[in-house]
């Protein structure tokens, strides 16, 4: 079980080292606000006063280290590791992960980078909204490539860090969902940030509505507006750190409200529009609902990583982490997956 | 206690046939589904076989028409009430309200028509779906105006019907929002059709993210679709009946996502966009929790609509009806209102 070392104790990072503490790995960590760091200490955990303490002893044991500081903090945390633990084993918790992936190659080039993103809450904040079982039940996506786009730049993730990153966040009770950098990054602009973007659209255009519109709004207003609510500076830094992804995902979301803005004009009919929707709702429901087989991968083949890749495509997750093999649950019928890999990987 | 007679025994109109029932009324009702019609009579509730039968029961007894079918078949059962019940009092449950009054205007134009729309829930549908409690706590618009904006058609609304509806609303468990035609089907358009659509709009950009994306969805994304599995016929039928005020709600929202994608694609900043979503919400949130102050109006004064009109565009509801007097609850601080109400306007 290896060590591990968690920068910055808000929500995400305070969760983590108390999730890793009680699957009982060794565990320490360090932020910038004395108040997390001394409220954590209270708590019995180990706390380094300063960064470069908590990354030499990362360096010093080998362990992972967990990043979880906000995306505009990355840069100035990765200088430090760059030089206090050059070589060490890394992951994040930011929620895009191209651009964590860029700064690690320009400030820690040579630290084994697997970019990481648990699908956890961002409505409160701080250690004390933290919580051991934060991430039971929930998602964590895992990268499984280097998140860098330029020939020169690409290379093989690091198996090793990927199977430790794998088995922290099962420890952590979450499901992994193994994909790239830039899939991950598309697919949280869809599902994430164009959400919060369109609840921040409707809140405004129903107060603009004034009083009477506010007294009769009921279910569709209140749903559709809900994520609005969430701190601002959140929300942006998520929505505008992941700008390259979430223009295209606004702009499909752009013609789609226009052509039903023309249809509504010229023919009265929103048949398109609403009928499209109706169809995606019952496809978002059956992904949820959908039946599963259990798939057995060996790490140590070489399609492995490729294997992996197609769960996470196909809507699966991985569940379970046995020595060199990781159990997969993939819905069924799971298209492409369920061509490309063998029942079972397993050597015979 | 005005009799009831309900036209269309579907979720709404029967969930109005029992609530009225219930409180003690004499009320009769009719469907064009032979089951909803049979389901209704085996429940013990005096069903008439044809729409005609039960109209001329409504002109004898001089009873409240509830309309409570579709939009789409408004028309329909208007030509019928103007042949066999043509100065009927009537009201109606249908969402939008200005469609209503023309085609009452040009089917029934001698009945005393006073528009309603109760704000509730439209997911499940049928005679099996109603509930006699269906409205407890719910807001229910009634229309202090004729609908029709064609200033020789303009008159001012029968205030003996309009007293009726507002005590069938009160009866049914709901507060009463006084509005206009007007301004409920544009309040609607924001805070009810606009949501329909966004709700569609970002389901099917979801979806075309593939399993992936279905797979890492989460909160905001479930928050913000969660309408876009209602029926499409419901959905399309109320967006396409209120079109004319749908059409600068969705303009709204077009530019205010267009600029947002300019200032993303420009500056890559969504400060505006963000902290205008966010103030709107609190600003939702404050409505909702806002104190309240209580104002009698006397319905025989000259000025009482224009009064119980104001309690509706503050934000306002009315609970409670006493003889001439209603009670309104109003929010503080409740700008114009407060202004123009008389603390109290019963005659002294």
């Amino acid at each position: 079980m290896r060590d591990v070392c968690v920068i910055g104790l808000g929500l995400i990072g305070g969760s983590v080292l108390r999730a890793a503490r009680a699957h009982g790995r060794t565990a320490w960590g360090t932020a910038e606000s004395p108040g997390d760091r001394a409220a954590a200490h209270a708590e019995g955990f180990t706390v380094s006063e300063s960064l470069p303490a908590a990354l030499e002893s990362a360096d010093c044991r080998d362990a992972l280290v967990v990043l979880a500081v906000p995306l505009t903090a990355v840069d100035e945390v990765l200088m430090l590791l760059g030089k206090h633990a050059p070589l060490a084993r890394l992951t994040d918790v930011v929620s895009v992960k191209v651009p964590v992936a860029f700064a690690v190659r320009s400030w820690a080039p040579r630290a084994r980078y697997v970019g990481g993103h648990p699908m956890a809450g961002t409505a409160e904040s701080g250690w004390h909204a933290g919580d051991a079982t934060l991430f039971t039940g929930t998602k964590w996506a895992v990268c499984g490539d280097t998140g860098t786009t330029r020939s020169d730049e690409q290379r093989a993730v690091d198996r090793e860090v990927f199977r430790d990153v794998l088995g922290l966040a099962l420890a952590c009770g979450a499901h992994v969902v193994p994909t790239t950098a830039a899939e991950h990054d598309d697919a949280i602009a869809r599902i994430s940030h164009l959400p919060h973007l369109l609840a921040a659209v409707l809140a405004a255009v129903g107060a603009a509505g004034g009083p009477l519109s506010m007294s009769l709004a009921a279910g569709s207003f209140t749903d559709g507006t809900r994520v609005s609510s969430t701190r601002p500076e959140l929300v942006r830094a998520m929505c505008e750190g992941n700008a390259s992804a979430l223009l295209p995902a606004l702009d499909d979301a752009l013609g789609k409200l226009g052509a039903a803005r023309g249809a509504l004009a010229s023919t009265r009919s929103l048949k398109s529009t609403i009928d499209s929707g109706f169809t995606a709702a019952g496809e978002f429901r059956q992904s949820t609902e959908a039946a599963h087989t259990e798939v057995t991968i060996d790490l140590r083949a070489p399609e492995a990583m490729s294997a992996l890749l197609g769960v996470g495509a196909a809507g699966g997750v991985l569940t379970e982490l046995r020595c060199d093999t990781v159990l997969a649950r993939v819905p069924v019928p799971p298209g492409r997956v369920r061509q490309n890999l063998p029942r079972r990987s397993l050597p015979e």
